[in-house]
């Protein structure tokens, strides 16, 4: 079993909340309801999370600069890895809230409109998809960047992380339907897997990857997604909900998941095929990828 | 009383509509979900709207264009005009939803969670502001462009359109709050007034008008964003649903409004105040600048 913990990080963890923090940063001219905004944007996005998309970034951004022997300055990766974290730091407070999911809970503490309020969690989400933006465009000082952040813009909208959440928000609670396999995997590919293969997609372009790495890397990317996004529904029929920091509420809110579609059994095998196919996309990279590598490992097996 | 009838446009608002139909087009491939998803983004964004802040950044430009009578090509204007029209259009579709201001009712039609179900109005809200940026980074190609879109954003967010909309939740429903007129119209400048004066600003950047001309449009679009939210106020009040197309609900929701800290008769002066200090923004102006006079007055005479 691989745990983060173990995981050989370009960067630590430590560097990559700083640079949250930093972002989040913001002068409020005084106003107590900005500053309240701003605090609750912040309660959304620090504090846990496992930074998964952020190190993607960074990751795979240092896997091209390894195989070409090139200098591997992370600072460069930073902004482009908290937008990443932006988003789905937006995309947690929109699917906690009452009209969608209805969830109490993330990352062990209490959702951000249970803490905050309904209206002040939508805004807070609204707040930090608009920063997430504010920091890309901020950045874009190259065109490996400005492409960097048009892959991501596609993979965050409506064909991608969003339009995959509705395709959710309209299956689940309703009994009856008949989901196959395909469509199932499809939306969770959106739902999950764009925003994942889009971070490792964004490391590849900055790092100016030839096509053919960045085809590999791609790839890599979105068999990680679904991989990623199986054991989620693993761990939400097995999972401890104090290791995993979240209520089980799949089974609540009749939600179609992988087990309940293909099985427990079933999916637990596709997530290792998956896994496997992703470590297939990196066997001409001997150890530039190695971290890419345990990530593969780490997504399939991890316990939260 | 100036209409919008009588307003010498530069750009039809057919060319501004048709030009947001083509951003809103997508291939969904073949998802029932997918395409319902567009349905409701086109929803909320076709179909009424006085394409105000779609206009601003046109005339805005036209009048730098006019002014060093240099040659105004309307189309390079559009994306950033469409882009300021998403974000408007999902501002309105989070405003309206129970959480917030719970209208039933938008430019006279059912709002987008009465018509489609809350969570996916959230969603349709989402994508809407990502489209915004999507928009914005595909026409990012000069660094005109990415000046432009970093003023949008920055207006857009949580110290502009979202930090304004906070501090009005906040304030909203609390009957005893006693609140002055000065962070009254702090509020509303960043509420409403942020995206106005940033759709002027984008206009007159993208345009390259000189920091002088940038200052003076600018100013004018602070003012006509005061004047343009002191109207919204009394027509709360006074207003026609008819014609306004929307409920009168801030006087049910508890609103700090105008009116309810200033008076009936002291918003409609200040709103006449606003009026002529935007005109006097364009005093060096002459014939360029006709329509974002005639704008100026449309502000404070509209009946919707």
């Amino acid at each position: 079993m691989t745990q983060p913990e173990e995981i050989q990080w370009r960067v630590s963890p430590d560097i990559i909340e700083e640079a949250l923090r930093k972002v989040l940063l913001v002068d409020c001219g005084g106003s107590r309801e900005l500053a309240q905004l701003s605090e609750a944007m912040q309660y959304a996005v620090l504090g846990g999370g496992k930074r998964l998309r952020a190190q993607l970034v960074i990751e795979a951004a240092g896997a091209v600069c390894d195989f070409a022997k090139s200098t591997f300055t992370p600072e460069e990766y930073l902004p482009t890895a908290c937008a990443i974290e932006l988003i789905h730091a937006y995309s947690l407070v929109h699917d906690d809230l009452p009209a969608m999911d209805d969830s109490d809970l993330r990352r062990g503490r209490p959702s951000c409109h249970k803490k905050f309020g309904e209206a002040q969690a939508i805004l807070a989400g609204d707040g930090l998809l608009n920063l997430a933006y504010e920091v890309l465009l901020q950045s874009a000082k190259s065109t490996f960047a400005l492409q960097a952040a048009k892959v991501l813009s596609e993979a965050a909208g409506r064909i991608g992380m969003v339009g995959g959440q509705y395709e959710d928000i309209c299956w689940s609670g309703n009994a009856d339907l008949q989901i196959d396999a395909a469509p199932l995997l499809a939306m969770q590919a959106r739902k999950t897997g764009a925003l994942i293969r889009a971070a490792v997609e964004c490391g590849a372009i900055l790092a100016q990857a030839t096509d053919e790495q960045h085809q590999q890397l791609r790839q890599y990317g979105i068999h990680l997604g679904e991989a990623f996004q199986l054991r989620d529904d693993v761990l939400d029929v097995e999972g401890d909900p104090a290791l995993t920091g979240k209520e089980s509420t799949d089974d609540a809110n009749n939600k179609l998941t992988a087990p309940s579609v293909l099985g427990l059994e079933q999916t637990k095998q596709r997530a290792q095929q998956s896994c496997a196919a992703a470590l297939a996309c990196l066997e001409n990279w001997g150890e530039a990828a190695q971290t890419l590598r345990q990530l593969a490992q780490f997504a399939v097996t991890r316990n939260k």
